[in-house]
């Protein structure tokens, strides 16, 4: 696995794909320096204008509804429907979902236009799909991450997405596999969007390579472990941010080789 | 006080209060990396649709008119006239007070709905004053300063909040108390949105504790110590950015007891 | 041509000009802090109804397309009308020109309200140019930098502008001279919107300064100079997009003599 991480991590220095991002206010600039720093080239535009028009010249796209009003939303209905219909990869990043009705709603639009990707941490992942519906029963519903992976493959199953719940653990739920990803560091949750800046780092990925599960996996492991090398250093959540972005930049084979500590469980 | 400080940063820093921001575009991301540094937990949202919800699970409101226009005005008379509803406290960030006379006419509507805190530099708050009727006369009106404490006395009388004038010394003035904070760096005046941090940081404060004066003097000492220890080793005001969020992330009780400046002065 | 530059970095420290931005959700807090570091002051506000009085108030404006929608469309024409009502300078950041017809047709209407100041990449100054019916012809259309500098010839003719090109070389081109700035890093296109902080520092130039070539010469030297300084001492994109802050800041006069790389050519 460390040896297809490291040619993904390759191929998206090396191809430079460019992003379309309809994103929250907050993390704008984050998001964009991360992508950067991975190699690939973020754009961010929303007017309903030029949606189709960026979307059509990008290799992939997020949506993020963190910070969401009524133009907003229907930029970012324009763009799943234009992705779709070109075929082109998108990733969706369900911000605070179950928090207000209002995102459940807007949330269920998205959904069925079907992400490539969902990303979110366990709650939101959670909340997304009590909210379309999933029964959630037996032991799971005791545990947490557990409920939270019942409700990555009752996602799959219905919108065909592959699911990556980020925490203390990441956990990526396809219809072939369930990946843990163990690295990254508690003191990410003290700095705000990072969980926005790995979306934003999948959607880089998902433009630039062919297997999407890969791409998910590697750019997951990438951030992972990059935020922990920075965790490691870092004296507090100020330099937590600048140095995870110059190790998203400059990280090396060696580094993912020595880091990374993951488990692959094929579908039963 | 020192004593009821360091009582106050662990008790955000152990109960992470949310904390709803309709702020600017500009600070975003800082202000929500200075409420997380310190322990509580932001969220940022302005639609419509989500403000009632968002304010009903949040425990204070910060609304902060940087970068304002129609629809954002509405959403902060929405969460203020929601929080003061649901008797939660709110923080009023009045930022470019004086600078437009739509700005003014904006100030005079949220301040009719008496914010628990008000924040501002000395030119704000004396804009606030005297947009809204202070006469200011004698002595007073010849420094700056005074004049500014003169005009903090007045919206205190007229709108009930306690209110906090940022600059070299940072003034307090609440019915019962003047509190002065002889804490920061005039390097903190280079780097943008500060001032809306501390707002930011204010508004967790009053979110997490009962007795809302010493909630801003925690908040304000904090804030300001933070920066004059991040300014003494800083290069510039790109790490003093960097080295700020650390301190307010990892600040310890010898440091606040080690460089507190304040005095106490009783209202006559 | 080094005591110039010096000078007029004194007198933008010494004068704190006030700058207003109209800029994208993406870059405000980055270029916030740039117009600071340099000593000048920034404010950004869009909202319709103080468009005309922030103008007012400020001795330039910067307006960047960046993340444009309608509203911040005539937001934009607005402030530019405003700035040319009162003589004021103005400087144009035509992002992403020719990436989508929206881009265009709204940079139509800019380009005719004559900025004084046009700041953008090869590609951006190119279809600006083309967009706006320049015919690039012979040798010069086979080679890149070149047909941008017939492009930004072009420009500064019918719209009277001055332009500069950034790039791995800055290339300045007005009436009277074309003046090439082979100073900065290629790091530096790894870090979002250090183009768009660029013409925000231009803009506090012209605030400030009469000559305006002096002024897009002086910001342009400056900012490359800093970058480059900076991007010596950086692990990565993070530490650069910090260490790039401080050097804006603390640049001395020596720094500069050591690092410029500059050359002048007379118009023929």
């Amino acid at each position: 696995m460390e040896q297809i991480i490291w040619k993904c991590i390759l191929q998206i220095r090396n191809t430079s794909p460019l992003v379309h991002n309809i994103t929250n206010y907050v993390v704008m600039n984050n998001t964009a320096n991360a992508v950067l720093a991975v190699g690939a080239s973020p754009i961010m535009a929303h007017a309903h204008a030029e949606i189709d028009d960026m979307v059509a010249i990008c290799q992939s796209v997020v949506i993020n509804i963190g910070t969401l009003d009524e133009y907003w939303v229907s930029s970012m209905i324009q763009a799943a429907q234009k992705a779709n219909q070109l075929q082109k990869p998108w990733i969706l990043d369900p911000v605070g979902s179950g928090a207000t009705p209002y995102r459940d709603t807007v949330l269920e639009q998205l959904l069925l236009l079907r992400p490539t990707v969902i990303r979110g941490n366990a709650s939101e992942i959670l909340a997304l799909a009590k909210n379309n519906k999933a029964t959630t029963k037996g032991v799971d519903s005791t545990v947490q991450s557990n409920e939270a992976v019942s409700a990555a493959h009752f996602l799959n199953q219905q919108f065909g997405s592959i699911v990556c719940i980020s925490g203390e653990t990441d956990i990526i739920v396809s219809d072939q596999q369930t990946i843990c990803v163990h690295n990254g560091s508690t003191m990410m949750t003290k700095v705000t969007g990072l969980g926005c800046s790995a979306s934003a780092v999948i959607g880089a990925y998902i433009a630039g390579i062919e297997n999407k599960l890969d791409a998910v996996v590697a750019a997951t492991s990438l951030f992972s472990i990059s935020g922990e090398i920075a965790a490691k250093q870092a004296a507090g959540t100020g330099s937590l941010q600048v140095l995870l972005l110059d190790k998203l930049y400059n990280i090396t084979q060696e580094e993912i080789q020595q880091h990374i500590r993951m488990e692959v469980k094929n579908a039963e």
